[in-house]
């Protein structure tokens, strides 16, 4: 039996190295891209490249959508072109981060025409994408998450995690606890530093036990050799931090550790010139606060 | 050559396996328990039991102290009976939690008696003292340091941090984290539950990634099963961020997410009756401070 046929929309960072992966494990591609030219650059390794999402979409088993942002995918679905164009009994898988509600819309409104939907935000990055290894967290139905397990593979590791929207509320969790635990790193380095300990060698002690993470292990190097290229740029995790307020206001939630650190990632990127810098940076913002210069 | 003697003051349930993992390495210990019945466990062992701290360390190359806190231990040291007993280039290797200052202190006195002095704070638990797999965090010289490496093998990973003051520092800022990120771990896990998501599944979705933790997956699994047995007692915790906070204030620093958590701990152990719940307790302080009930 052939191999399912798959769009991707959105060929970018994200998007063509995951089309490559699933090219590799012998899926037909069809990939659309708004700057055609990123999609073209996939045209020498077999991937059918369309001209428009409605071509790209018509007659695939699934659509994979990588886009960079909910709006830009709640366009496409809006356009009944692309709608009518999908066949029924696809399935829509929506790979970027949108919010909850959005997901749950577009699965509302992909209902009506007989297609599947999953939202199916990924953590890991380029280089996750690249080396196949994406976490992928996946909300939705469980009959039609099973069925598109396969698909998955390729990509990285898919954990269903609960009905429409829970994948992008797993992922707001993911971006809130990322950001938190970037404030108590900053403010171990910084102590570090000023009582006179090595912080490289703390860290290095620290591995494998209950503070270790990789934020701790790589974002604590990044502060103390102050390397803030991103990486992750600070505007991006404020957004996420907005996203998941949003999300936790909507469900009756205060959430205050990540207000807290939500309102001082404003001030980074607003009053210190951080929106371009890494999300490590926040603890430039810790020395701001405490009235230290840059060194 | 004969292994060097160690005498340990304090047998405890950290104490006593670190004692047992020294004498299968074939050190000969000494012993000493405040309560001695603690101490006398291990004579069938062939550990010299002493029935004071004097006699214990009298003859020692090397003293592990690991006693309840920095005042029991600056009392032992205090007295000119032990202090006196000590040799001449004998090493005390502070081992329990205390200030940085306290350990400072200790470095000073006992250089005036021609004592070495190394300060070595360890993370991991009873579980990682029975396996010898402890963190240790020293300060100190780097070559009374290096001297004292084979003695730590048995009972962990030593790594030397700074100078004197610096294993406590560490230790410190080992203890920030983990509250930190308590933190953030109950608000995501919260946020998942009210919103309709599978906490264990999404743990398990963010295995490896950047919010991985063995704060996520333990203590997120205790918030979401509801289980606060210490484990890790959350009065504590709150000790550990008041004396973190007391070090970073005589460093002239002040770190606002620490002391934002350290106040929820101090209200979850003050007001909800949490002082004997584990740490991962603040979960609880937060669906308090949401106005939630118990489930």
């Amino acid at each position: 039996m052939a191999k399912p046929i798959i769009a991707v929309l959105g060929t970018g960072l994200m998007g063509a190295p995951m089309a490559q992966n699933l090219l590799r494990a012998g899926y037909r591609l069809r990939v659309w891209n708004r700057t055609i030219a990123k999609a073209e650059a996939l045209a020498g390794m077999g991937v059918t490249v369309c001209t428009s999402a409605q071509s790209a979409v018509k007659g695939a088993d699934y659509v994979i959508s990588m886009l960079s942002d909910g709006s830009v995918s709640a366009g496409i679905i809006a356009d009944r072109d692309v709608t009518e164009a999908l066949g029924e009994n696809a399935t829509w898988i929506e790979m970027s981060s949108v919010k909850p509600k959005e997901a749950r819309a577009q699965r509302d409104y992909l209902e009506t025409y007989g297609v599947h939907h999953l939202d199916a935000p990924v953590s890991g990055g380029t280089k996750g994408a690249q080396a196949g290894k994406l976490a992928i967290m996946v909300g939705g139905d469980a009959d039609v998450f099973e069925k598109a397990k396969p698909v998955f593979e390729p990509m990285g590791r898919a954990v269903h995690v609960g009905p429409s929207g829970s994948g992008q509320l797993a992922k707001l969790a993911n971006q809130g606890i990322v950001a938190v635990t970037i404030g108590a790193v900053a403010e171990a380095m910084l102590l570090l530093e000023q009582g006179g300990a090595d912080p490289a060698a703390v860290r290095d002690a620290l591995k494998g036990g209950f503070a270790d993470s990789i934020i701790l292990q790589q974002h604590g190097t990044r502060m103390t050799t102050r390397n803030f290229e991103p990486g992750g740029p600070s505007r991006l995790q404020l957004k996420d931090l907005d996203n998941l307020l949003e999300e936790s206001t909507t469900l009756g939630l205060s959430l205050p550790v990540s207000q807290h650190i939500r309102d001082r990632f404003a001030r980074f990127c607003a009053d210190l010139n951080g929106a371009e810098k890494d999300h490590s940076g926040l603890y430039l913002e810790l020395r701001d606060h405490n009235e230290m210069k840059d060194d």
